[in-house]
């Protein structure tokens, strides 16, 4: 059967992605296509790179993920196939895949190759349709990798952006907000279990279980579903409650042993 | 085969919608998911009732409808599934079924347990993605409700908000507003069969049969899809217009009889 | 099996989209159903033709294109469907099928009767539920056109837009701009074979092969993927830069041959 899921920055109002997804039916009519999102803000790869990483693995092995949010399309930049866990991906080689390549077991990256299979793209700014769908309805369809691509040592990865111990402080910083207006940070879940609350602008937010043990309109912070430490308001926002986003400190004191 | 159908409040932007969605392909891969809406305002467990109304009973019967707006995630609120009329809801015992436990039949309600095959939740924020997804994959691969919950008889539910006779006049308000900026009441069919006209905000709003019956840009009223008198403008937006959403006072003059 | 896509300006969060698709579901339970868009704005009938015209023949034969864009419901507009390259369309007889039938190959439109495979709709403000829904389902199952129809040879069409020769300048306009902010004209990929630069607003634009051929955050011209000159911004939005929009006027100066 196989199925292929959607992640793009295109919007669906202009038919961008109907045109990939007539690409999919007319070359894989049996695969099952479903949409993750095609709201990812214009070009940004990063913010792909972390959504991402919320879900390629919870799907079954086999699945194939196509993944285009492309500013350098027509560009000498790659086009890229990998095999990670089990599951196999499709997008551009321009760092959205950074998350599965450092978190993932049994990583293979190959560039696509042009061939009689995958021809060169009929269009300079639609490889998604042109070019990676194509790919995405052969590798959902039983193609190998490496009949369509080139075994790569060296994908793009964006910047690692770790935290530091500073004194007994470990300082993060934020690395995404959500619709909610809940802030992601770089900083474990081991480090909450040490300590109880969180530094963000000075304020010292209180570490919580979930959302309902503060009052509504109160600043918390927890461990997200990722093991990660997040700042939220409950049935509010915190980024406009604290006026932050990416890259905004946060830090947690860690008690002397 | 069997299908499931989601709504929820999670946006596409985040990945959230795709992480439940691995679990369903990883879980129950011959079903068939459809999506109704991610984009219900945060929280909003009362827009989420209404827009369930309109969908839930139109499915046939089997159909596993899952439903995750959850502000009390991670607290003591029951998580839920219930059969009505042939099909089968999941989601946050939080008053999001009301409509549907209202106005279905042969309801039954169960509170889902932590057992085996559901186990205890992988985080406490995300229960769209540890349980409810989980759950619904069960029932629509042919576990019965009763395996994996408890029956319950007291569904937390919304209040009702009936409209009232005074005097000469019936008197009721908008419950719901949609995106075209119409404007739902809880007045039914029946009374504009005996009036000409509804008063909204002192003036008085012609009774019409569909929206071209008024030139662009004028205000009309008229039956919605579910038999409930509706105020609009043709091509334009009531809520803007009159400046009213929820809760804003509608009354129709009924003539002596 | 049968595939049946859904472009409508219900936006999803009313659950106007999940009644449709509910229908379609108790209709033709083993058909595929896909997304292209909910997000057309309201009753923008242009648009929707326009987008359409990006995936309508990128899918494969007998798929059925159900298109909602509707501010004519319930009066004297007629329903209609099309067969066109052997695919098949449904929806409002309003000009939203014009780049189908001026473009399509074999186009044989035909207007719905009422039957009672295909009986007068239950409402008279929601024909995507109770009337193309349940066509799209009969024709994604096999029942032949002329079986729900009668034949029609004068369907709406949008009046035609051409660029026009004035000198040595061919003077065209922006037919549509997309979420990137690019602007799409009536200007042929012919022209810039013979041309460098594209003016719009007194600008010379230079033309280019792709996005990544200017710096970030500067004008060009490109041909689009559909062989129509494009003005751009790179890593920016054309439309928010020159403050621009349909119907703008953009020329291209001929060489002298």
């Amino acid at each position: 059967m196989g199925r292929i899921t959607l992640l793009t920055d295109f919007g669906t109002e202009d038919g961008f992605v109907g045109a990939m997804k007539g690409v999919l039916a007319a070359r894989a009519p049996e695969v099952v296509v479903e949409d993750i999102s095609h709201a990812v803000p214009p070009g940004d790869v990063r913010k792909a790179s972390f959504v991402l990483s919320r879900y390629w693995s919870r799907y079954p092995p086999g699945t194939v993920h196509l993944v285009v949010i492309d500013p350098g399309v027509g560009t000498s930049r790659r086009s890229m196939a990998l095999k990670a866990d089990g599951r196999i991906l499709v997008g551009p080689d321009n760092g959205v895949f950074t998350q599965v390549i450092s978190r993932g077991e049994a990583v293979a990256a190959f560039a696509l190759r042009t061939s009689d299979s995958l021809p060169a793209p009929e269009s300079h700014t639609f490889h998604g349709r042109d070019r990676f769908a194509l790919a995405a309805a052969l590798l959902a369809t039983g193609t190998p990798l490496a009949a369509i691509g080139d075994a790569i040592s060296d994908p793009v990865l964006l910047p690692d952006r770790p935290n530091k111990r500073v004194g007994d402080w470990v300082v993060g910083e934020v690395v995404e907000m959500d619709r909610f207006g809940n802030l992601a940070t770089n900083l474990p879940e081991e480090l909450v279990r040490k300590a109880r609350e969180v530094e963000v602008l000075g304020l010292m937010v209180p570490f919580c279980r979930t959302y309902g043990d503060v009052e509504s309109g109160e600043l918390l912070s927890l461990v997200d579903s990722e093991g990660r430490v997040e700042i939220a308001v409950r049935d509010g926002s915190a980024a406009l409650r604290l006026g932050v986003g990416r890259g905004a400190e946060v830090r947690i004191q860690i008690p002397p042993s």
